[in-house]
């Protein structure tokens, strides 16, 4: 089964694949918000339409929370398992955007078409480059190379709370050869990357209560604790002056970077004036005593990534509040334990408290670190297949974003993990006016038609 | 003109009264909120039409905000100015107030009657017991005891921006012997208070503005400064661990008390313990050197009213921000200069600035404090006549609160203001459930009888 005239196919099919993606995106699936339930079923039912017209056999399948799309195809082996995710962040600030988040376009930009919209890059517009590369393998040799599984969530964008428990009660079914997980970047527009080291996340929510009741400022301020204050404290004392993490504990399993990884990653060339001037920043923010490159591949951090308290619209209100809050959130590297770290960090902010403060936590997920072994040969099979499509060799590289689900691969499914994808640093993903380049979509989709020719050793 | 006949007919009238009040509490006339402009024009018109009915002349006047009542009565002398605020704050977090804030009813507590909703303690509910002594007064005597201008505006709980200006442009029409304010409080439940002492105000917005767009944690997390964790160092750092500000220059200005009005204030026996206990705390929060009562009174503050940054619905995003701001206001006292101080804090905010993020910053008002002097006998007539209306003595007093009025009718009008109010601390003013003790109403209306009747030298 040649993958030539496959590619031709997805060649000559670009128009109308990218008009399915866009159905597929015009469905607000964004599953952190309840209001939007509706949706993510919505996107589930398309998906399993959309598998079952190319031939799988697919299911939606409830959970507790938004459901799951599992769908079945091809024979023999080896049997490879995709997985993708369906839902998407929220789209606030929505002043921020230039249009509906949901009415994607394509639309000519200085480095060529790109498409527009809430999900393009993250994560609809990549798991749809392996669906188009099934559709049009199957179309040019009636089936699929070998057996197929596809594993589509929910709930990435808001810690997949159902994704283990469904793991492991349907654990027999999922379990694969080797799993393809499409949610990373390339390295750069013209070097593809197999990502092979991901930051695990650690989220918790602070919630600082002073006095019991909102207050007035001028009846009660000099005299009453404001909890803004407090909370500001808290994070400001967060980090020392050389941007380490003052959480006692904090670097315990954060290994040191092996040197051959480390002068791979320094051949890269990484441009990190490039990255950091994308967004109107010049200095690397971190450990002052580490790379950029390292700053958010192999260290870990502590990110605030939101805050309010008090009044917060338009005008002023001389309120001392009653509380603060705060969601704050840790990428983890290495061994670091994500239970460990959250006891600490309790630990640290209660020890903070002046008298008269309370605190409550929110838990928002706890997954470690990925690192993949590399022994398994489809690691350098699907390495030259990337290198065959673009114009530079693959490379394999670290990722500062957390995709907890390559260890639950592992862990769960004792199952290696291929990621493969085909993101830009300028996508904007979890910004106003995401987008994804035509180029990623098409190259893409022709990537995952190479890879599945290499991973076919019973051809 | 007797006062007693007056006083009897207060009585009689307390429950048409209590109605007419809540007609005025209906109407949600929040100043800060464009949305509610309509309903400060209707909250004007309808004190217009009150005022007509008790034989004022009276006018709503246009300003470039919301509009000014202006109404004349009586003849003769003393001519008397009085002044309230028709506006009231928002009522947000909705969730925390038992019934609609502006569907106001007469509550049974342990502590006896109170009217329950926005307004009622600030300032409807105050402004009324004069215009219900007034009407009273005319219901009895046929006519006003002397000259009587009243002056609402509609701006105060958002920084009344029309006042000065229409004070200036109309300072002739208002001008009067001396002005007469209804927007503090008793010292306690038994014990009425001319205040003579008033913090001002500096209100403030800082905007730090980091990376150019919301970015991802996980891409950026360590490498890019994040805004929140920027801010929260500047909050952290505007007190010392002793309490004090550390805005360089911030205490120019801020006199010791003098040793006999302290020696005053320490024999109305403040119970800083139940103050504080009412609210759920019991550690004087400010500078650790002073007592409670100087904290709230006599001593200038820093307090954040307001924070945002990030992702703040349900839920969690990873978003490393690119703004993040606070409103933060100071309490002034003595001869602080508020636009000194104002430069010295954007001085000392943009210095903290680490490379890579800007700051902007929004003016939300700025007054020196009041401090009046009392060679005026109209300060020691209204203390007796409030002392003949309450179980204890009336005392001179200070007050937390800014009420920038008192300073302007001073250095625009040249007149001395008398500071009376029925408020209690536990009214909840600008939080959920606010309330006016229906004791509070009567017997302040029967005491602007008194006032009345005692500033009547003519009579």
């Amino acid at each position: 089964m040649s993958v030539d005239p496959v590619l031709s196919q997805i060649d000559d099919d670009l128009l109308p694949a990218t008009e399915r993606l866009k159905e597929l995106l015009r469905i607000p699936s964004i599953s952190t918000d309840p209001a939007y339930k509706n949706d993510c079923e919505t996107a589930a039912d398309w998906l399993v339409a959309d598998l079952a017209s190319i031939g799988f056999t697919a299911e939606k399948r409830a959970t507790t929370g938004h459901p799951m799309v599992v769908a079945h195809g091809g024979e023999g082996g080896p049997h490879v398992l995709f997985y993708g995710h369906y839902d998407v962040q929220p789209v606030d600030p929505l002043d921020l955007w230039d249009r509906d988040p949901f009415d994607p376009v394509l639309e000519d930009t200085e480095k060529g078409q790109v498409i527009r919209g809430r999900g393009t890059s993250d994560d609809k517009g990549q798991l749809m480059t392996f669906v188009e590369a099934c559709r049009a393998w199957t179309a040019v040799h009636g089936k699929l190379p070998f057996r197929i599984t596809i594993f589509f969530e929910g709930e990435e964008e808001s810690g997949s709370p159902s994704l283990i428990p469904f793991m492991k009660e349907n654990a027999e079914e999922l379990k694969a050869d080797v799993a393809l997980i499409c949610d990373t970047g390339l390295f750069d527009s013209d070097t593809p990357a197999i990502t092979t080291m991901l930051r695990g996340l650690l989220g918790e929510e602070i919630i600082v209560t002073g006095p019991d009741k909102d207050l007035h400022s001028g009846m009660y301020g000099g005299a009453a604790m404001n909890p803004i204050r407090v909370l500001s404290n808290i994070i400001a004392s967060l980090h020392d002056e050389n941007g380490r993490v003052t959480v006692p504990g904090f670097y315990e399993g954060v290994d040191e970077l092996d040197p051959a990884v480390k002068a791979q990653w320094e051949a890269l060339g990484f441009d990190a004036k490039g990255f950091l001037g994308a967004v109107d920043l010049s200095h690397p923010a971190g450990e002052q005593d580490r790379s950029a490159l390292e700053m958010i591949w192999s260290r870990p951090t502590c990110e605030v990534n939101g805050i309010t308290g008090g009044y917060t619209g338009d005008g002023f209100k001389t309120v001392l509040p009653s509380q603060a809050r705060a969601k704050i959130s840790f990428r983890l590297v290495g061994k670091q334990d994500p239970h460990a770290i959250r006891e600490n960090f309790r630990a640290y902010v209660r020890a903070m408290l002046p008298p008269d403060c309370k605190v409550a936590f929110l838990s928002h997920g706890a997954a470690p670190a990925s690192v993949m072994a590399l022994d398994n040969p489809a690691f350098e099979r699907a390495r030259g297949a990337l290198s065959d499509e673009w114009p530079r060799e693959a490379a394999y590289v670290g990722s500062g974003g957390s995709i907890p689900i390559a260890g639950y691969f592992k862990t769960i499914l004792d199952m290696d993990a291929l990621l493969i994808g085909f993101g830009l640093d300028d996508d904007a993903i979890h910004s106003p006016n995401e987008k994804y380049d035509l180029r990623s979509f098409h190259k893409g989709t022709r990537s995952w038609a190479r890879v599945l020719a290499a991973l076919n050793t019973s051809a």
